[in-house]
C-alpha cells in the first residue's frame, strides 16, 4: 500500500512519547508524518526524538499553533527544532515583528513553517474566516512551506488552494466531524486525522479501512 | 509603597523557576503579579508553584497565547491550572467550539480567562487591528476578566477601553519600545514588564525607579 496522504495527530497520547514511537513504527509506511502537539509538549517537552527516529521518513510537525511575537515564538520553537521538521504558527500575527523572524530562525535551521489560515470550530466564522485571503497571501509573502485549512469547512480549503501554491494540511478529520477523503477532494494535500486512529485499539486495521477514502 | 500597577514577564528565565520564586519573593509587595509564558513553561513544566508560595498575593498569570479548538485549549491549561490565576488566549479563534468550551472549564476551576484582543508588533496592523471592535465584543460577549491591548500602540489600548469593562493588561513596555506608564495613560489597568526587570542586576532598584512613572 502507498503512504495515505495522512498526518497523524497524537495530542491523545499526552507526553507518552513511548506509545508515540511504538505507533511511528507500525505505521512508519502507511502514513506521511506525525503531528505533535502542546498537550503533548506540556506532558514531556523532551524525549521527542524517539518517534523521529522509529520512522525517518515521517514529516514530524510541532503544532505550537504559536501567535506571538517573533522573539517569543523563536523562543518556543528553539525546544522543537531538535526533532520537528516543521512547526506551526498562526498566520494572524502578521509579518514584521513576528512571521518574519520566526521564518528567518527556521529557514536557517533547515525548517519548515507552517501557517494557520483558518480553523475548524464554528466560531472562527465569524473572525478568521472573512481574513481567509489576508492570511493565505501572508503564507504566500514569507514563502511558508504549507498552511492549515479545515477540512469542516471544505469551502475554505478550496479557496484558500486556489489562491496558494504550497502545501495545504486539513485538520478536523473524524472527532471533530468531517469525513475521510473529504479535505483531499477539496485541494488539500494531507489531511491530519488524530482521535480515530489514536484511540483505535487496531490503528492498522483502522489506517486500511481508511484507505479506501483515499482512492 | 503602594504596589505598581505592573506584571512581570519572566519570559527570559527558561523555566529557572528558583529564580522566579526568589524575583517573586524580593517584589512581593512592589507589583501586582507576574506573567510565565510557554518558554518557560517548555523549559520546565512543573515546579511553577514555588514562585506561586512565594508571593501568595500576586496574580500569576500562564501566558500560553492559546489560540487552538476547545478541546486542545483545554487540555493545554490543565498543565498550568494548579498554579496559575488566569490563562492567557487569543480572542481570534471565536467563541464556538473555542473560547466557550475554554471559558466553562476555567470557570469551574474558578480561574480568570484573559484574552489577547491586539498585539504589539508592527505586522499585526494588517491583521488584527482592524478586527479590533469584534475582538473586544468577543471578550465581552463571553465575560472574559481580562483583555491585552500593547503598549506600543497606544491607540489600540485607549479604544479597546472605551469599549470594554473588564481588565486592561499591556505588554511591549521597555525591550519593545515603550515606556513606562504611557499604556496606564492611554487607559490600561497593569503594565507588563519583562526583560527591563528580568535583565536588570538590581530588580528591586529598578522597580524603583520605574515607580516615578506611575504617579
Amino acid at each position: 500500500m502507498n503512504p495515505l496522504p495522512v498526518i497523524i495527530g497524537l495530542d491523545t497520547y499526552l507526553g507518552d512519547t513511548e506509545k508515540a514511537a511504538r505507533l511511528a513504527e507500525e505505521t512508519c509506511s502507511l502514513v506521511r508524518g506525525f503531528k505533535i502537539g502542546l498537550p503533548n509538549l506540556l506532558a514531556n517537552p523532551n524525549d521527542w526524538k524517539r518517534p523521529r527516529k522509529a520512522c525517518e521518513p515521517a514529516l514530524l510537525v510541532a503544532d505550537l499553533k504559536l501567535a506571538d511575537i517573533g522573539y517569543t515564538m523563536k523562543l518556543v520553537s528553539s525546544h522543537v527544532v531538535e526533532w520537528a521538521d516543521a512547526v506551526i504558527a498562526h498566520a494572524f500575527p502578521g509579518v514584521k515583528g513576528a512571521l518574519d523572524e520566526l521564518k528567518e530562525y527556521l529557514d536557517g535551521l533547515g525548517k519548515k513553517l507552517v501557517l494557520v489560515v483558518a480553523m475548524s470550530n464554528p466560531g472562527a466564522q465569524e473572525t478568521m474566516d472573512p481574513m481567509l485571503d489576508k492570511l493565505v497571501e501572508i503564507a504566500s509573502r514569507i514563502g511558508a512551506w504549507g498552511i492549515v485549512a479545515p477540512a469542516t469547512r471544505p469551502h475554505l480549503i478550496t479557496r484558500a488552494r486556489q489562491l496558494y501554491h504550497g502545501v495545504v494540511l486539513a485538520p478536523g478529520i473524524g472527532a471533530q466531524g468531517a469525513k475521510p477523503g473529504t479535505a483531499i477532494k477539496a485541494g488539500a494535500d494531507y489531511e491530519i486525522i488524530g482521535r480515530t486512529i489514536t484511540s483505535s485499539h487496531n490503528p492498522l486495521e483502522t489506517l486500511t479501512r481508511l484507505a479506501t477514502h483515499y482512492k
